[in-house]
């Protein structure tokens, strides 16, 4: 049985939203800035302590997030809740800190029942605007919506989304399920595909939108996507659309 | 009259989208990296002649632009509408000619009639999302929408803008014409201020939007507008909103 104290140990999530484009993506290298080493130093450095976060979603160089999560373990009498503003105090204007809560000391960002949300961003027009240039993917051609929301059907549910994934994937299975998928068009000309999912395969999203929008240009129709998950085999698929057009919104956790 | 032949002078007009974040504003400046600097290098580059272009608004450092407007004159046998893709070439990506065309020799930017679009963006929330930071100001107030929209008819039609102009201004006449105003809200928490008018005094944009602000969030009421402009005392109105909140969206010229 575990004492009350001041020094109790506790566990910490942070939900945390970055602009991707001066980062190395998410996880700790040598010799490269990333958003997780910028945490690192933020809280080790608030704390006193060497910190080390775990967090939920590994995102590639110049993907952003509005909601990635991460946690940490400390005893320090900070109260947890307050931790955002401290640690936001500490890292540059481009990684957020949105919201710091306890959670129990068993809690693990990748070990739960969780609804992962991801958003990629495609601006239609004659020119790339220079303020979209970091945040979206750009094409001259205008995406048949409808048909693009059609194939979105087919996507929907449990399946072997092994023609969905990066060849050089290390998955165990490439079984996953997704809840929803949506394509949503804004009025200022961009296109929003946005999908929900117990998990995503390596570059699982950019391929999604590659093959969306192949169907949005013709090339592929509506109803092939069927056969596509089916052949489980990567050439099947659309092409993986540049990172900088993808955003994970965030997650939802069962507890 | 003039001789037709490839040598014949001609004056190219440039229609400019940039994102102001990196720039010390529009104006050429010794020892600062400026959009018209950079256009000018671009053009001389192409034509191997010096060329310094005639821009139709000065935007400040921070400030942002879909259709800013340029001429220069050229006996280039470059067809005029190629003019875009050329300059585009030996620019970076965060400033692009979106469009080139050919206007009479005596057609100048800041000499027409002409309606000029501007918006300002605000974003609501409880943290300043990294990928908005350059592109929108930020507030945590829950802004009251319906009064910013009341409030803008006052503006509407021609006034003296004296309280809407910073101090510094060195503008002949105070009066201006606002076409149209308006507010609009975004299902992300974003507030657009979208404005039209002949022609704006030195900050006004960014005073209208301040106090659009304060009304937003009941600092004032929207009856109070028809007051502070005919007071035409600056300190009447508003604070200045950053610059970076501001988009020029672009000209619309009788001829």
């Amino acid at each position: 049985m575990q004492l009350a104290g001041k020094n109790m140990e506790k566990r910490v999530r942070l939900t945390v939203a970055y602009d991707g484009t001066n980062y190395h993506g998410w996880q700790v290298q040598n010799n490269a800035v990333t958003i997780e080493g910028m945490l690192n130093e933020a809280i080790t450095d608030l704390l006193g302590k060497q910190i080390s976060v775990i967090g939920a979603s590994r995102t590639d160089a110049g993907v952003h997030a509005y909601g990635n999560v991460a946690v940490f373990d400390t005893d320090s009498p900070i109260p947890s809740e307050k931790m955002a503003g401290a640690i936001n105090a500490r890292l540059p204007e481009d990684i957020r800190v949105i919201k710091s809560d306890e959670v129990p000391l068993d809690w693990h960002p990748r070990h739960q029942d969780c609804r992962k949300t991801y958003e990629y961003r495609i601006s239609m027009g004659t020119v790339y605007l220079p303020t979209k240039r970091l945040y979206a993917h750009f094409t001259y051609k205008n995406l048949d919506i409808a048909a693009m929301q059609k194939a979105c059907e087919f996507f929907v549910g449990e399946h072997d989304f092994a023609a969905f994934c990066a060849a050089d994937s290390q998955a165990e299975s490439t079984v996953r399920t997704i809840y929803d998928l949506r394509v949503l068009e804004e009025t200022n000309g961009e296109v929003i595909i946005r999908v929900t999912g117990n998990g995503f395969l390596y570059n699982m999203v950019r391929i999604i939108a590659g093959t969306l929008m192949d169907v949005g240009m013709g090339r592929k129709k509506p109803a092939e996507i069927e056969g596509i998950i089916a052949s489980c085999e990567r050439r099947m698929a659309g092409p993986t659309l540049p990172a900088k057009g993808l955003t994970l919104l965030g997650y939802e956790y069962g507890r």
